[in-house]
């Protein structure tokens, strides 16, 4: 999956609402108080953990927002793997503003680096498998385009990003259809036709029922090993089969054992810690 | 801490674009088409997991918001310790809008009731000591009013909420003022007389110095538990003692010994794993 | 496909907007000037022509923005067939908030009636035969949700939202691709898999080709009707058929006798006039 | 009329928005997959009708708020007339940037050339006559201020821009005030010097009430040429005419033939279908 | 001239964004912490000098957004005359919520009520003569509707609402376009039926100048009581005129004795000092 | 205390709304029908009285939002003082750029001015005396960081910000709570370290109370100079002292030589009139 920039139009929203949310109605008190308009400076962002980037772009958006004439040199593009001392980026101009933006740069660095980071070592977890890893719309609320992205930076695919851009039933909406046919049927005719539709099932009688009605994908909740080895079979050219519930880095590689085409993991995005990105100042 | 609810218009633009976020263009696809819209549902938002609860407001408020006729009984409110099955809120009314909403409902519950455990988990470590447990302004962008309630939901306190609140002067800004002394003096000439001024300080020789100047607070950054020893001894009466350097839930109640008034953990609100909560639906 | 109301949380930052569009800066000078505040009116939302209604609750939101206590009562909901005189709804209310909300209130409801009513008009024309009709990305900026929501209404279906809820591979993107197979190929690396893979073909020889990459619809670009019925022969149970270029309610039935799957028409949501509907004030 | 173009600050929230509608959440996956970044390409906006072009600032916007290294050179500017093959302007630059914003840059552009088209054809078929065409609030929601430009694109001229900018006093102002008089004289009280009064009459009766209530122009409304011919005369030198009521472009000449200083047309904006205007890529 | 309120679809975007303006990230700390959620009480809005009050769809709108239990009883609607002592409204509900709006409600209401206090105090200095009392477009940046409201409330009219609503040809027109001539022709042709021109001159030639070209209005800047007298004589029954230039209320009576129709006055917006108006709580 | 430029992102927002509230749907009708594109002028901001500069940034913004080829070069910085025929600044480009954002650039530049020049006046009645002039929260609706930093501008501080960023325990909070005591420990147990708490006294008794409960500063309302004076010595290194209620230039000086340390007042940013500035045009 190639890794491919938002479009500013699409973050620049989101940098300028942060910076505000920061600088709140009077501004950077310590810096604008402590330090010279003219004073330049430099800061060096540094990994200190091992782990992959994601975010540059929000970062340096941040960085140029608060002043034009600060200058962002990149030298692990997103996506890239990094080490502790590995140095990300150099960013230099205006000794102010560096120190303004910062903490609003690193929060959108460090936050979209650790799901990346968090994807890739699944990712790594499951290499060798034909296993995809995907996210979901477990995702914190506002950030969604980005943390999908970082799910992209860190070599895993995106499942939907909303309610609107494919049909996912649940045990719910079958319960409510009054059965796996019923809701199947209904939501065939309610859509168009570029819109896939994978169900959820439980067991593989539901499987059986679900294939046979010829949907795109099946989501296979919560199954052992076993049960997902036989519904990969019996799925096999039919529907793409997607794995989940509670899957870690420690149980995916079972899990990809099994075949299925993909492993969808809300932990990804709702969970994953920073990665720990330092920013070294040279005055 | 008291802990009190964030006024509604200051949460609902929030949860109104989340909703945005998630029914996208075309709304929820699987729902409308499945879901007749006179069923009636009701769902029971309940803990798998040990922990504390925040964010109710904003789960209710998503419910609302697409539909005014579902109804939230509490049954755990925000700051409530909760234990695998328990009930915290029963949700009832149209079937569609409770599957519509759910999602975003509980990915503002599962995050902010993430951040309240961890922050809670943290607290009870150093019962007994008197420090409390502060958040940084290491938040996910765009959230930070939301995270900052939740640690006080934890039991937490709140450092400052932005770089316009209070002044922090961190060993950057000493370098590029060319000393404490001069960081210090021009800080304190620039702000009003209701903005507190704290100075991160490394050394307990900066620490003289620092509290010389007669500074609100003192963040002692990464100190061994003996140098933090020594110095609450000497900023006793003179400033408020913050401990601060990558400490966790492990090393915390050390930390607490050495008799710092706060400790401060950004983990707290950038890398707090989700609370597990489930909807349950009752159809 | 069920006619499923958009949510409110969707249509209001609409309605607001359209209506500070009309009021501006001083608010309707004409109506405050005359009529009194307590006077009170209804007035009768009638069709003056054949058509479909779209719009409604656009529509009723407009009036009841402006003031709470109007009361719309509706005759003929979204999707219903209207014919001059046909009453479709009465709205009843202090009579300055009518005649200030009217304008904006009945511009919704005629521009989406108009694409409904075109819509309604392409479906008969293909009655009998399988082909959907589906409208395009060419729609009016800001109102896409809305116009794709009209189309419905009038018994179409929608093609994609946008650019991210499905690959659409055009005849450029085949150029800058070199060839129809580099195109699919990367397309299907790129995205996720609930995302399906549309390409346009000019010719039968490119419609081999991309049916042999295995896509999920095609797009037959101006093709004359020999062409389509042996592309809809090649395609059958491999794609799904989509015809298009410059296909007019005269010419529609001629390319549904082809037998494709899909008739996609951009004049539905880019060049309908309106449908008239007048608003008869009774007072 | 001289044609200006509306100042940056008032597009570019438009173009904005409407890019957005059209990225969603994912951006444009299809271009993204396929296209290098480094691919250079152009394309030629190309008129394939007889029409009249508007809106290629906002087009411009669109490209360059996608990519601002996308260089655009007009050769028929806003105003100018063009037929099946004109080149409109070109664009050139990153292939990537050319393919994502087209669609939206050509939503604007054919939109409001269509209006503008539709305005000069009435225009046309007015000359000779001093009739000006004129159009009215009947506007797609939110697009208010570049559909009235459009209709000065075209050589038509602006009636009210809204509820706030002059007063027009309808038939139903008229039944609630309880007479044409007392509805002028309100009117008169309660506006500012700078505010024309319209009054719309129905009959020569009431259009004699109104000129002896000295107002500044009269809407006549569905008159027959012969009263329209009456209606002028009586009005000449007291107060601009100003025919209205289901005028079209075959029925204009007739209308203007009266004499009348104005003729407002509804359709210009609500209903005129869209110029088509294409993307000629080379790669 | 009628005191109509402004539609809440008007004002609510401008309360909800100055009481997020007061708090901020975290809310009203010193409320919040002191004072129980079940706690009632009322506040009483009195008038602690002469003038007239403007604003209180402002203010009740503030404290119901905060709390929608809170209640507010109008005792002086807009437009009153109060005096010291003089309650205005009462206001009854949770003390939270009395305490946390009441300054964003104050600030409305003193600043409004401030401008119509000035406004009225000019009128009644002009009482007698037939002058009106009008505004300019010298308003606080975001405010204009409101303060255009109050000078309103306050007795006087309204001058244009903007750049678009009205031509006001000033002396810097005059002057680029190489005389008044030229000017008014060139606005003449450049805009709608519904545009009145006005035209600033400062000697009696220009006016002579400007009333054959029939001009709406005339705006004579800066003339001594003399020259007003006989610009008024020039212009009886061609032209409105309006008297401006650092006219205060000590002079306005002069001024208006000269037979003027109208007198616009920058202060009264851009200058009025509040009007002193105190919440008394009652606990 | 360093006045410092508020960053671009901060003021942006607001600059952009008040153009768009004086272009309004149309654009500047006056300039656009009389001033070529081509016609180049330029401009000078000229003081008419004395006073102190603020707001230049707002007001370059304003003529490069509106063209970004306007080049403004600024004489007199915010904070100069100047007198009448002071140059501030010269504007040079497009005259169509001058004109149509001339108002809008006044309008910030004459508020901001008039606040730092009242502000200027009461600094300079206190000179001498420690005390320090600081404003309120009663500042225009949506412009308090403006107003505030316009304060900051004449050489005055700032109070709080906003509800959020320290406690003021005002005599309802007290009476809400039962007493001082109670009130002044439930905000201490409520609020981060880096909050400070200042609490309203009317009485010295009060005083007394507040002082031994080790408040950051006292409010002290509506004193006598010579309780004031008292006040002061019972504070003495115990809490920062603030003189506030209806302080005026006139009485600010004795006020001051009571020894308090602040002096609140709320006229500086409420009621302060404009400082007048000119823009003479050169063509």
């Amino acid at each position: 999956m190639t890794l491919l920039p938002l479009p500013k139009v699409m973050i620049e929203p989101l940098v300028r609402n942060a910076l505000l949310e920061d600088l709140g109605r009077a501004g950077d008190l310590t810096t604008d108080a402590i330090v010279a308009a003219d004073r330049l400076a430099s800061t060096v962002l540094t990994a200190r953990q091992n782990g992959i980037v994601a975010g540059l772009d929000l970062a340096a958006l941040a960085f140029r927002l608060i002043d034009p004439s600060i200058e962002i040199t990149t030298l692990c593009p997103d996506g890239s793997e990094v080490s502790p001392e590995t140095v990300i980026a150099t960013v230099s101009g205006p000794a102010r503003g560096l120190l303004t933006a910062e903490r609003t740069a690193l929060n959108f660095l460090c936050h979209l680096s650790g799901i990346a980071t968090a994807t890739a070592s699944v990712v790594a977890a499951v290499r060798g498998y034909k296993a995809r890893i995907v996210c979901t719309r477990k995702t914190t609320p506002g950030l969604r385009s980005l943390e999908k992205y970082a799910v992209r930076a860190g070599g895993g695919s995106n499942h939907r990003f909303g309610l609107d851009d494919a049909v996912l039933i649940k045990d719910n909406h079958i319960a409510v259809a009054g059965g796996i046919q019923a809701a199947i049927e209904r939501a065939r005719a309610g859509v168009g036709h570029l819109v896939k539709i994978e169900v959820e099932v439980d067991t593989l009688a539901q499987l059986e029922q679900a294939l046979r009605l010829d949907v795109d994908a099946v989501l296979l909740d919560n199954m052992t090993p076993d049960d997902l080895r036989q519904a990969v079979t019996m799925a096999e050219g039919r529907a793409i089969t997607e794995a989940s519930g509670r899957i870690t880095p420690a149980t995916a590689a079972s899990v990809a054992a099994t075949g299925v085409d993909l492993i969808s993991i809300g932990w990804l995005t709702h969970s994953a810690p920073v990665l720990d990105i330092g920013s070294d100042f040279q005055i």
